[in-house]
C-alpha cells in the first residue's frame, strides 16, 4: 500500500514555513502543498468564529489539490479550528498543540511549563487543555503568555537586536518568576526568535518546536495509514493568498533554503475585484 | 438643502478610530457609520491588489447604508485604492493622502517633510506623489520610511515605553539625517505614538494628523455641496467584520472615548461557516 498524493500544510501566512521546514528536513520523501493565507493574516489577532471560518476554507482549498493529510501549521488555528476540521475533513488532520503538548509533558522535569503563544491561542486556553488530557497523572502547572509582539519582531526579521532583546525581557518575566523548566513555541513564528528566547529564559529551560513535534506526529500517521509516498518523486507546490513575488521574498527567512519559487495565487473566499464592478 | 445622511467612514480596523475622533470632535452635528474590517486587518502588510479589492467590499459595505460621503480612514486604503474607489463611488469620497500632504507642504519651512507610514504605503509611492502634484512651484524634498512595528505597538498599548521609543529611534534617523521640520503621520495608527514621535524628532518638527486634515476637507465639501445634516438628529453606528466584544474593548483608546456600544458584526465577503459544512 502507498499514498502519493502530497502532504497539504496551512497557515495564516508565512510562519507555517518553519514548520514546513521541519517536515522536509524529516520526511525528505514526501510531497507538500503549501498554503499560507496572507491575504488575511495574522490570524492570532482574530476572533474564534473568524479562525474557524478561514480554517475552513484554507482545508477546502488544499482539498482540491488532492491531498492525503491536512497540517494545520499554525498555532492559532489549530488551537481554534482542529476540532472542527478533524469532522469535516475527508483525510487525516494534523495540528500543533497536542504534539507540542506530549513533547512538553515529556521533556520537564519540575513539572512547570511555560507556553507563549498568540493572544487568540492563549484565550483559547486549548493548550491547557491539552496539557491536562495528555499528563497522565503526571503533577504538571502551566503558565501561558501571550506575545503579540513577537509575530511583527519575527516578520520585519528583528530576531536578536536590543528591541527584540527587551520585548522578550517584558514577556518571559511571568514564565521565569513561574520558574518553568520547558517552554513551548506555541506560535510558528517563534522559532526564529529561538536564540532570543533562549537567552532570556536561559540554558537549563527547554525551548519546544512545533513543527519538529508535528513531524513526528506526522511520520507516525505515515506509517499506521500505509500512506507513504513511494514513486520516487517529490514535489513541492506553494500558494498564496496575496501577491506572489512578496510571499516568495519574505518566505525564505522562515523556510531556511531557496524554496518556494513559482508561487501560484489563489483566492480563497471566491471573490475577485471584476466581481464588483 | 440640506442632506441628513450618515457620513461613511472605514479603515482596516481600528485605526480610522483615530479620524473619526477628529471628525465627531469638528463636525459634531454629522452622523457616522464606522466600519472596521478587523477581520482581515491590518492592510499594511498587503499587496496593492489585495488593498483594492478589500477597499471595494468596505465602500460596498457602507454604500448599503445609505451613506453621503466616504471616508477612507485608512492610509495604507487610501494610497492604493483612492482612484478606484472615487471611479466607483456614488458618493464623494474623502481620503488621507492628499490633505495630510497639503497640510505639510503648508507647515514646512525648510521644504524637508517626512513620510511614515506602513510598508504598503511607503512602497505605493503615493505620498511622493501627493506631494509633488501639491507643492505649485515650492521646492519640497521628501523623505520616506516604513513603520510597521509602529501598528502593532499601537495595538499593545506600548505607547511612550522604552521599547516604543527604541523602536522610534531606529525607524526615525534617516528623517532625522534628513533634516525634516514636517512629518506626516500617515497611518492612522500612528497618532497614538505621537508622543514618543515627537520626543525623537524633537520640539521643532511639526506632526500632521491625517483625521485633522481630512477633516478639514470633509468640513469644507459639506458646504460646498450643501449636504449638512440639519435634523438636530447625530446616530453613530459601528459595524466590525470580527468580533464584537473584542471591537468594542479595543477601541476605546483610538476613540478617546465610551464609544463604541451596541457594534454589530458584518461579514464583508458573504461568507458564512454554514456555507462550508
Amino acid at each position: 500500500m502507498a499514498d502519493n498524493r502530497p502532504i497539504g500544510v496551512f497557515d495564516s501566512g508565512i510562519g507555517g514555513l518553519t514548520v514546513l521546514r521541519e517536515i522536509i528536513n524529516r520526511i525528505p520523501g514526501e510531497s507538500t502543498v503549501y498554503f499560507g493565507d496572507n491575504g488575511r493574516t495574522p490570524y492570532g489577532t482574530k476572533s474564534h468564529d473568524t479562525i474557524v471560518k478561514y480554517s475552513l476554507q484554507d482545508m477546502k482549498f488544499l482539498e482540491s489539490k488532492d491531498v492525503k493529510m491536512i497540517v494545520i501549521a499554525c498555532s492559532t488555528a489549530s488551537a481554534h479550528s482542529f476540532k472542527t476540521l478533524a469532522k469535516y475533513s475527508k483525510v487525516p488532520v494534523v495540528e500543533m498543540v497536542y504534539p507540542s503538548s506530549k513533547s512538553a509533558i515529556d521533556a520537564t522535569r519540575n513539572g512547570k511549563i511555560g507556553i507563549i503563544a498568540t493572544g487568540a491561542t492563549v484565550s483559547g486556553g486549548t493548550y491547557v487543555t491539552a496539557i491536562n488530557e495528555l499528563a497522565d497523572g503526571k503533577n504538571i502547572e502551566v503558565c501561558q503568555q501571550a506575545c503579540p509582539m513577537f509575530v511583527p519582531l519575527a516578520e520585519e526579521g528583528w530576531w536578536d537586536n536590543e528591541i527584540a532583546h527587551l520585548t522578550a525581557e517584558k514577556y518571559l518575566e511571568s514564565l521565569k518568576d513561574f520558574g518553568v523548566d520547558t517552554v513551548v513555541l506555541g506560535c510558528t513564528h517563534f522559532p526564529l526568535l529561538a536564540n532570543t528566547i533562549g537567552d532570556i529564559m536561559g540554558p537549563d529551560v527547554k525551548l519546544i518546536n512545533s513543527g519538529v513535534s508535528a513531524s513526528n506526529v506526522i511520520n507516525k500517521l505515515l506509517d499506521e495509514k500505509n500512506m507513504r509516498n513511494e514513486s520516487g518523486e517529490v514535489t513541492r507546490e506553494f500558494y498564496t493568498s496575496d501577491d506572489v513575488t512578496k510571499f516568495e521574498a519574505i518566505a525564505a527567512p522562515f523556510l531556511g533554503e531557496g524554496l518556494p519559487k513559482g508561487t501560484k495565487k489563489v483566492s480563497v473566499d471566491g471573490f475577485s475585484v471584476e466581481d464588483m464592478l
